[in-house]
């Protein structure tokens, strides 16, 4: 039997636009594959009348439809009245979803607005989703046989991420659940990913890639980002636990984690184990890295404290960094940031503080120390500082992303040895 | 005569399995709109033979299509053969091409992987971008008239975001506005985006939107995020100056900015033009707020220091809150917010400081103080400092989104009214 195929079509000109950048395809993605199931194709579509022949093409492919967003109360909002035209169906008047906007508004203190009327409409052969984080509710259409054409089942989704992903945990992927259990002769399949810092792509296809590439039950597959590659094999469990020690042989300490965890988490965790406390004290990232560290939920319980010393007073000021150090040597230098780091240290009594300061840009690179250049450095109580110098000419937003991944894996491969 | 059609193709299963997030739409859709030209459909599809079904498919309907990803140096890069084929093109060897290739591995310190060699092989009637920033060579196909279909300008662009953006800016875009102004015969559109804060969606379109919505010549959209709303006019720039009075009236002094500026960029535009000082004491929000700030390229001139006081006796030590008070108020109350902002304040010498003090969540919450409680304070030099509480029960990554927003925006007005 073929495997059940689903589509995902997003609506919003936002999205073409570029004022919005969409997260439903790598949240879905991410949720459905423990179902065994896969996004097969993904679309981007303007509001309006192009959605009705994308819709349609998909009838001819999918056994699954997920449409995000046209949902809302206005004007541009079409793809409740464009399913229910190509499936035929009027569109009835459902009071419990009206009585359940109503009362939405009451509670949050907004004002009922006529147009919201519109979101109680719903196709007739439709099964109603309550959306607790929205006025729109979602709507799903079971497959229907038409003269020329059969549709699939037809999931209607919010377009705001707060409002679809409750939505789809609570109706949509218990749903798809059971149907692919139902469907599926198979084995089910299961995806791992490796996170490796410190060896390129070419390099771990050469390393591993090539000889795993040989078997026909395995699929192999990369994503290089900013000083990090993921690293990804499809397969049965039985088959990736299989090849799993010749994996973690090639890659070594730069294995950051298996099963998607990111680098942050991953600190908080070794962290947490050790009982260890951090501090940060950062000039060119600004922030960037503490912020990466309290994304994780209980970072609470590790990260005391974090410094943003831009300025240069600011680095004397509150980590004792001496102005005739700063003076002599530039506060992008060695010096500095081991003063940096041992004067965070010092000041939060923490076990560990890392420390950045460099030139993020576009502006302030010299001849001397371009764009791009950074000193980093790791203390540790008791322990010599350890600092260290990269250069990395890139954008602002990137650079700050490279040099956090840079702090946070020198003091992962720390905590790792001191196990 | 009608308009281009331009389609994006984004190839790569890391996109569709969600470890991945795409970022090429958005940048793309921003780029083009200024040439007049706009992505009428965008589609993701995964490494492989799907990519063929779904290029023969676009040749019906696009005028220019730009191609993403799979031109590495691994198995699973697989564009390059597959447009060649369907263009009745054989590869050819590019000696040039390889000649970058090696002399950029042996630039940055890598050895040069055989595989690589991949990477110089060119079809037949292709021009060669260069890329400076990866391995990867982008390649252009001028049309191609075949038997049964006639082949858009094709673009095969690196995956990389870091690698496609300056290739999309040096060799892309210039020829696209050249395709653009030779072809057109109508008059070009613009698109402005009033961002808006305090003013949902239904009151936007209640008050100017479906008075707008009446006329043909403008095209009126919305995009909800969290604490944000981007309203969104397109049309002649004549009929945007025509109606702009209008808009600005309706939204008042919720009006952030036009034209795509981000909050985080107004307000170092605010602080610079008015030679103001900041700095931040974070709590809940973990340095985002620094973050968002320090994003922004020229932010060194106003903003001075950030202080992340995630435990309470950094709130003590650092910014000079008295035990007794968080004792007898808890961290997460008005007492605490305000003597972090004003120890801020005292401890940088800012004009301004912002304080957030919260419960992010998931774990933390009391009946008392449910999880989404947030304090927030303003403190400015020789005034009285103002406070502030928000309820945003909500997960951690949104939390923190919103309150920097509602730090930044009450920041905004107080800066807007001392012009």
């Amino acid at each position: 039997m073929r495997a059940l195929r689903v589509e995902l079509l997003n609506t919003g000109s936002e999205l073409l636009l570029g004022t919005v950048r969409d997260s439903h395809l790598s949240w879905l993605g991410r949720e459905l594959l423990p179902l065994g199931l896969r996004i097969n194709r993904q679309m981007t579509l303007p509001d309006g009348a192009p959605i009705r022949d994308a819709i349609l093409e998909s009838f001819s492919r999918a056994d699954i439809l997920l449409v995000t967003g046209g949902l809302g109360p206005t004007t541009d909002d079409v793809t409740r009245e464009i399913v229910a035209e190509l499936l035929g169906q009027k569109l009835i008047f459902n009071s419990e979803t009206l009585n359940r906007i109503q009362e939405r508004c009451k509670r949050r203190g907004f004002d009922f607005q006529p147009r919201m009327e519109r979101q109680a409409m719903t196709p007739e052969s439709a099964t109603v989703l309550s959306n607790d984080n929205g006025t729109a509710p979602g709507l799903y259409l079971p497959p229907v046989e038409g003269i020329s054409w059969s549709s699939p089942h037809i999931f209607l989704l919010p377009g705001p991420p707060r409002e679809l992903q409750p939505m789809a945990l609570a109706h949509v992927l218990p749903f798809l659940k059971n149907l692919a259990q139902h469907h599926s002769c198979g084995v089910l399949q299961e995806c791992r990913v490796y996170k490796v810092v410190g060896m390129g792509e070419s390099m771990l296809e050469t390393k591993i890639g090539l000889e795993l590439s040989k078997r026909s039950d395995l699929e192999v597959g990369y994503c290089a980002r900013p000083n990090e590659v993921d690293f990804r094999l499809i397969g049965s469990k039985a088959i990736l636990e299989e090849v799993e020690p010749f994996v973690l042989a090639a890659v070594g300490d730069h294995l950051v984690s298996e099963d998607q965890e990111s680098m942050e988490e991953i600190i908080v965790e070794l962290l947490r184990e050790s009982a260890s406390t951090l501090a940060t004290a950062e000039s060119c990232t600004g922030g960037h890295l503490a912020n990466r560290i309290t994304n994780v939920s209980g970072a609470s319980a590790a990260f005391l404290e974090g410094f943003i010393t831009y300025s240069n007073s600011s680095k004397t000021d509150i980590l004792g960094v001496p102005p005739a150090m700063i003076e002599a040597n530039g506060a992008v230098s060695e010096e500095v940031v081991r003063a940096m780091a041992e004067g965070a240290l010092q000041k939060s009594g923490a076990r560990f503080a890392l420390a950045t300061t460099g030139i993020a840009g576009p502006d302030g690179g010299t001849s001397e120390k371009p764009v791009g250049t950074v000193w980093l450095a790791l203390a540790e109580s008791g322990k010599p500082t350890f600092s260290w110098k990269e250069s990395i000419p890139t954008d602002r937003i990137t650079f700050k992303q490279v040099v956090s991944q840079s702090a946070l894996d020198r003091l992962r491969r720390r905590l790792k040895r001191s196990d």
